[in-house]
């Protein structure tokens, strides 16, 4: 029933999901340093890179674009939330499953709060998502960030461990999880997360070599790839930097290797 | 899927909305200096008017003269509340998608408060009024207006930008906003829509020349048009204002031509 | 779509609702003073006088006794609740617009508390009852009461206005609301209310002739009717009042002239 | 449409519930005097006595029975809840009136707290319960309790009589109501309930002539039965008491003759 | 109506859960001190022994193995929530009683946490998946455990009858409770649950004899066997230690008899 491996979010087995909700999570803001890319069409452009399995967008940029772009695979983001809202942690269901499948997608995402007061709620939100989702045959993806009032270091080797965990026991068929802050913690998380596959969530953004690094340590730990956003889209040249990690995520290269696409 | 350009939304591309929700938003004392204007038949005929390509109302209104204005475009306004509640800000949905188009709609409304502790709520009604509209072929507008416990300033660049941007992402065809104060902060919103289009709620009740000039300056900055109401309905001759408003939005008029018309 | 002319509420455009839904809202006590009309049995005979358009009735009245008097036009008042509850004014859904129909409802009512923190959930319950009520060619009446934290006045012109607007834009049929003091201020409420025809609610319980002044001027004023019930069946002899009433109410009889009937 | 006087419940109009639901309600504390009690079985036992209408219990007592005692007249109690929970008063609803149905149930039963802060949410769960009971011709029995922040006294003459009018005007057969201390009282309370039937709950536990009195009391002032539980059940014999319940209630035997059944 | 004799949780009469939700309920530190279980695979090897005739495990735990085991009988688990979340005790329902039954599910479980803040919906919940359960033949365990607000001890004797006693009264088969301390508080919890069956959860995790003796002692008051997850699967022999408790679950073997496996 897990459908992880027969779609097209997996590439031999590995992911590289883009990520394209920062207008609705976080606003333009984030779009300042390269204004461009508020444009979604050229995210989307970037998202035709072999390296990307899956674009993960909210509803009204998947129904504007999806028809255009056929060969990208549509993972439709279902929930968000503005950050314009101050309260605990807790996020809109923006799309139903149906919806999602009739504008084209290949996958869905969700993210669940675990720890905060809306936990319940949020969970049992999960629960028709993704068995509407086994209706359609659709990877689910949870984002799982343990967050609010019960969470007091929300990327402790045991909080992401735990985030895994949950991502596996509620039939999530990956778990998109922060960085635990060393590979041994990523391993830790990978085998918690059992057969649901794990991805690392964005990554630290400094040089490239540090960002490579880092998605070369959490493959070598278990990791099935990298959800990222700004660490690609917002480079000058966002396509050598997913030449590079095409190399690190999908041909075993070693950092230096990579680092020459750059 | 958006059913923008087809629709009778735009002409040329262009909206003009005439809106007529005060009586529920405000109450009747917004009729007070022009009482006629309390009288919903006046202002039915007023938007028979070329250049008005919809007419905003709540479901009363429209079920009691949809029929005998076939030829006004009729938006129903789905959500609104009275201002005798004082809570934080919310939005009653007062009429379904199916029935809306029963009455004859050819576009529905909504307003969403980002920021407010309802937004999750709001947005989880906007999710199923937008994909209702879907089946229907309905343009939907997004009254998007921040503003409850997370937001300081209603109108700033950034919070006009961000709710834009908001509608975008949850699937609004049309986003209306306030005027964030300067052209290049329109502008920055109508980037941050992308491909949903923009129009500027209101505008301040200046001079005549005034107000002209601030429709002329959000268009030129991108917004596809204006929704307005007490701006046109009462004034003593509307029509004269809407010849004015028909030269700026549609006729790429200068300020100084289309003021001959009043 | 609005089915007012047609239905039995009308008589010659003109309404007298006799309302019985005391032993919910305020209990028994209600009764005191004339134990008899405890038993539904003699309050439903009163309705079948010619001058009563609709019995106003909860669901429990309603199915015991429908069947027994068809002559009777039901209205059932669809919400309502003890006083037995002190909290913000809030109202229960009793019946369901199909059940009413089913049991013979003619008419369909329902209280919204415009200003109460309840306010958007009971719009929304009134959403869903008129879009049913529409579907069964019921006309729907709203006792429109303003009520609870955000009212100081709940019989001020401006909120009695306010109140006879939003049943307009809700959708309602008739605006049931509380005599706002004057005749011109009820004037102003019946131009608020547009197509949407207003009733008085009761009228103050002073002597013969003030209470059918006060009727007389509501009349005067644009109101189509009445409505209302100790005053009527809490008389040793409630035909007397009616024959009055019919006289001002449907024959434009003086005050003088319908007094004759007392 | 009320389905009293050809249902099981009547005989000859008249009625005697025997309540066993206390075991959820109170828990198995209410068993110890008579420890057999805790034993369903025993208590089916009893309830095959002529002089009990219905037996009144829980869904899972139902379910586990029913087949083994087709002449009990079953009448599943929709609601309740334990007392280890402590809020303000509510009853969780754990049986749909379908599945009642399907079970074998003859009648159903539903608590409404009139006055807690619960008493709009239960009215309304009351409206679906009540309105599918129609649909299967089920009579619905109320435990009409006022019970909550806004009740001072909850056997008051007032209180019960309007816990007898809301059965009614909420559109119960039966209402069950506490004793409000005088025949005088219970004879307000069944006036109250026009059409609605009364039956008086428990009875103080006093020597058997005080119980027979003032079931006698009740049935002299109008009540048409009673609604007991460990009055009977606790018992070393409670056929014989049944027996002299049958005397009183059907029979219109004086306590005297009715004591000689003990 | 009760599906448990001839279902596969019954071994004449007998059962033994073995449950596997740790990973959700506390997280992936209850499996640090045996690393290896952290794998499912691993437990549902051991979930193959004869003596297991019910492994109770999350959705997503099911639907990745479960077509792997074709001969372990699945006991859905249907509600649970992490513990990073601290509100009063609540518990999400992750799965529907259709897709357990989709994924293979021999029978279904739920806690309900009498005397929470959140037992009226919790009961709720367990309403509409008990009834669903029984569309399909499912039984239905309930994890009965007093806890919240309301409970100040939730192992003594009369908790536990009670909590054994509402998973009768809401129609649970299995009743899964705390040891209450002793034998005769255990035989009182099973004869609170009258025809609902009593397993005993956990047991202390002491010695080899302590547990076994507890165990024996739950079955000779007459629960039909245990629910336990570590004081099996995380024995270094933990098809050893289920050796034992075959012995003394379905063989009335003395604990010293039992001990011999080990």
């Amino acid at each position: 029933m897990r459908p992880f491996d027969d779609s097209d979010l997996s590439r031999d087995g590995k992911v590289l999901i883009l990520a394209y909700d920062h207008g609705l999570e976080h606003g333009p803001v984030d779009f300042e340093d390269v204004p461009e890319t508020m444009d979604p069409e050229r995210v989307w452009d970037v998202a035709t890179h072999d390296a990307v399995t899956a674009f993960a967008v909210q509803k009204g940029i998947a129904e504007a674009y999806a028809d255009d772009y056929p060969d990208v695979n549509l993972l439709l983001k279902l929930n968000g939330t503005s950050n314009l809202w101050m309260g605990e942690p807790d996020s809109a269901v923006n799309c139903s499953v149906d919806y999602a499948a009739e504008v084209g997608a290949g996958a869905v995402g969700f993210t669940l709060y675990g720890g905060s007061n809306h936990e319940v709620e949020m969970a049992e939100e999960f629960r028709d998502i993704q068995e509407d989702a086994r209706e359609h045959d659709l990877p689910v993806v949870m984002w799982s960030y343990p967050r609010g009032q019960g969470v007091k270091d929300d990327t402790s080797p045991s909080t992401i461990a735990y985030a895994a965990r949950q991502a596996l026991e509620l039939g999530a068929d990956i778990a998109k999880v922060k960085y635990p802050g060393s590979p041994d913690a990523m391993a830790h998380a990978v085998d918690a997360a059992g057969p649901t596959k794990v991805v690392m969530s964005g990554g630290s953004k400094t040089s490239d070599e540090a960002f490579l690094s880092s998605v070369k340590d959490a493959i070598d730990a278990g990791a099935v790839g990298l959800a990222v956003g700004r660490n690609v889209f917002q480079r000058e040249e966002p396509e050598k930097m997913l030449d590079a990690l095409e190399a690190v995520i999908y041909e075993e290269a070693s950092v230096d290797a990579a680092l020459e696409h750059l």
